[in-house]
């Protein structure tokens, strides 16, 4: 399967006087997208943090192509770009319908619970990543 | 010395497409200036953690008389309303130069950072509080 | 139809270093809460700007009795608690499974888009609101 | 002068369950930088939006190498990066002391107040921008 695709909610808090969805919601919503991805790929975040394991952003990019407005249902489709050995990349495709609307890429660091630092990515956390590599990459 | 005034920020982020600061970003002003109250009257946030004690939110109310724009710059009034054995209550008036464009009202409940429950208002809390109590309830 | 419940999302962007969702964000939750209730009461907050109406919170207060933590799927029940000429008050019960967290509840006044002001309720978002009227008010 | 520096604001609400400022608030700090950036360089937001212009992020890229936590004092560094035709992009420096913590860069394209596209920078704004630009750059 890949990619995950995923709900996200657009509230009127985030929308700005231009109309339009601010940027920073966007983080927001590839956090949220991350969140059900790991829940759909059969390793939810809290079962992750209970197995002493947490993901901390090391890097964000993103482009906006289109603007989102109040009350449009957005799709968040969410790749596996790459996984190395403490840190892996998502990819994440912003749609309303059938357009896309700005894609984001954001690369997380896998870091003890106990703040203890830096940690090999765990087995379960790369099986649910591998279900999501995208095909060309494999 | 009473009220306190502290200034807040007003962000892009926070003006909604009808043009004004959306209403829950209030919320957020009225803890920066809880925040920045603390400092001023004598026992920091980070010093009252230390010392083992936090604050919990219970109860908030406000009114809206006029809204805020981008641009403005907004300063807080924070006075003690009331200072009981284990809460209290502050009041804060939201102003733009003279006017005043909204009010708000929290109670607070002090608890102990272990988790472990309500705690009796500390001595340094209490003389923080006390600075700022409203000179008609003295 | 008395009370319309609606589900809210919780982001890890609302949860704040005490492990709880921030109590500003409630009253985010209040207007996703609103628009939700108005669609499902058969007059989109949409259709109403287009008709040239819009709301405007003028109070809000909420009690918190619990906590929300990440990961907690909540409900919120709306009900309609008064209904005046130009102003009405909804109510908000914020729940986890059946047990209450908090509730809230918020005067909003009726507004023409055009900035004109203050406008009588108008007979399609009476209709709308008195489908979730409180059945002990009828 | 090249960067300016403008000092932002540390909420207790940006700050998440893991004791940092959560990732989309660094967007929130570039935008707010930025308007203040304007205001010093001459150039003030809401004096652009009367003179008819706006403008729109349409790519943003961060890198985080140490977290900023409740309490700290942040000072952001701003340059410009490059001056385009309609677009221009500015670099962000995230401090605290002497002590970088992350960094970005954001890309904004000069569009009309009017909903009708994108404009040449104007004169003024891009005599701001030159303010600012980078030494090595000139």
């Amino acid at each position: 399967m890949a990619p995950v695709t995923v709900p996200v909610a657009t509230s009127y808090f985030m929308v700005d006087q231009q109309g339009v969805v601010f940027n920073m919601w966007y983080l927001g919503w590839f956090d949220d997208a991350m969140t059900q991805f790991f829940t759909e790929a059969g390793y939810p975040y809290t079962a992750m943090n209970a197995d002493g394991f947490d993901v901390q952003l090391v890097h964000t990019e993103a482009d906006w192509r289109e603007a989102v407005r109040f009350g449009e249902q957005v799709m968040i489709d969410v790749t596996t770009e790459r996984i190395g050995s403490t840190s892996f990349t998502l990819s994440f495709g912003v749609r309303v319908g059938e357009q896309e609307r700005s894609t984001g890429r954001t690369v997380y660091v896998v870091v003890a619970t106990d703040g203890s630092g830096k940690r090999p990515i765990p087995p379960k956390l790369r099986a649910a990543l591998e279900s999501a590599l995208n095909e060309a990459d494999r």
